[in-house]
């Protein structure tokens, strides 16, 4: 299968950084992508950084959204995964991915199971954890084992996504660094959250794409034009790491982007692998599942 | 925590063997080691290469076993982790981890809850699956999640461990290639073994140490001294390939051996880490316990 990796900064407005969504998708699917995956709340900026009654109006436009999106992935003959901002009713607000058809016709959402809240990371202030569970998402291309960003710690969500017989992992992310950690510490964060993706290929045999956010972003967005002019803008913000990677079913590296420049990649996913490495590695064979009850607990004490 | 890893070559007999495997743990403990930790069943050659019920012998020594080895955790002062081949009674054997207190008595043991079965590693004749779950042991060098190489595929072993309050996974393991492989295959296996235990350390916020066999053992044992005069005998066998680690509690590797070199390593862990990284991290704090109960699913049709 063809896949198209999309990732660009913020560029300012709405407006602005959907065009720039919308050329980077027309750009890989012109170049083969079948199945194109966009960075998490790639609408705007990331507006979690601060706690504010009046982002939730960015989520007015949801059934919008949902009309738009389905015509580019009409338009562009391509299953297509978002990840936009769902107004469920007044005060009930999900991080949602939406996944169309080539026909632009939604074939499912996935709501945000797991939720973080770091500071400049405020996600349960805005977002509801969903209630649809671990389902993945049947489309002309394969079943989608849809996740989203802080999802991606957890052995238990990818474990999900592969009983149900998910054929691949997606996750649309938005994760960053602090100007101000040290370099060491940094690189530590990246190769951990590298890591950690890389085991749920290895553990489920299937291959896990993430696409993340690029750019920095400053927690008082009205500074972003301000930040953009210089190379080390003094304001407290998020500098998105990129890296952006797709591991395939025995967990190798097929491939990771850098992170600093906007991402147009078509990556080409072996999707029968996961027969051979399953076969080779039959760890479903021999889970104890009898054993793991205390999987639902929070911890044991 | 000054850990100490000791693996090495089968030495042509039960005997050399155990005398190769005291000379290491010597030298890690007068280099301060207070827990040391050996590879997977260490007495002996790797027998599993075979179903051959005259293996079943090697048990035999079980009830001695246990007394000799915590004769040398006393000696050497250590907390000292060894992989035993347990008879149990008649027809009933486990692969079965045994910890000793630096006073030499056994504080716990853990049987091998996955059991692998492939071409060369038929361990399911040998071994059956433990009957004790996933139970950290209490030593005075701490909390330890010991597990058991097949276990170490496996997030759920892991986890359960972790939630059990292990302040560290530790794995002895017998690990290595077919010599037939292409190199690339060789080392797409490897490192997804390293990924999926670096893995484990990231989602749970704990130290991992994996201590693997060494060199090659022909499946028919009895050709072992010819093949050591050859460095690329002919003969069927397993090239265990080393590269024992240690991964820090934020998946920052701390240590990694090579493929080849006996390993007699002492490796300081920062046991108090653990606590930094699971506040900045706290991923235990947002698991969805309530949405993982098909986890003791084997499948979900």
């Amino acid at each position: 299968m063809q896949v198209g990796l999309v990732a660009h900064k913020f560029m300012g407005n709405k407006e602005k950084t959907i065009q720039k969504t919308l050329d980077l998708i027309e750009k890989v699917a012109k170049n083969g992508a079948q199945l194109v995956i966009l960075q998490e709340l790639h609408q705007n900026y990331y507006f979690c950084q601060n706690e504010s009654v009046e982002c939730f109006d960015l989520a007015n436009s949801w059934e919008d959204d949902k009309v738009f999106w389905g015509k580019v992935a009409k338009k562009f003959g391509i299953v297509l995964v978002t990840s936009l901002f769902e107004k469920r009713t007044a005060g009930l607000y999900h991080n949602t991915a939406v996944v169309f058809e080539k026909d632009g016709k939604i074939v499912g959402i996935y709501r945000k199971m797991h939720i973080p809240d770091d500071p400049q990371f405020y996600e349960k202030f805005y977002f509801t954890p969903g209630d649809l569970g671990f389902e993945p998402i049947d489309t002309s291309v394969g079943r989608l084992g849809v996740l989203v960003c802080w999802d991606q710690w957890y052995p238990e969500a990818a474990r999900l996504m592969a009983l149900k017989g998910a054929e691949i992992l997606i996750y649309p992310t938005a994760i960053g660094w602090f100007d101000g950690d040290e370099k060491d510490e940094k690189s530590r964060q990246l190769e951990a959250w590298v890591a950690v993706q890389r085991g749920h290929s290895v553990a489920n045999g299937i291959p896990v794409i993430a696409v993340n956010r690029i750019g920095f972003e400053p927690q008082n967005i009205s500074e972003f034009e301000k930040c953009k002019k210089t190379k080390n803008p003094k304001e407290n913000g998020i500098r998105f790491w990129g890296n952006s990677f797709v591991f395939g079913s025995q967990g190798e590296q097929i491939f990771r982007a850098n992170d600093t420049d906007e991402l147009a990649q078509v990556v080409t996913i072996d999707m029968q692998r996961c027969e051979n490495v399953r076969r080779w590695w039959p760890f479903l064979r021999d889970r104890r599942i009898e054993a793991y009850e205390n999987l639902t607990k929070r911890f044991i004490d």
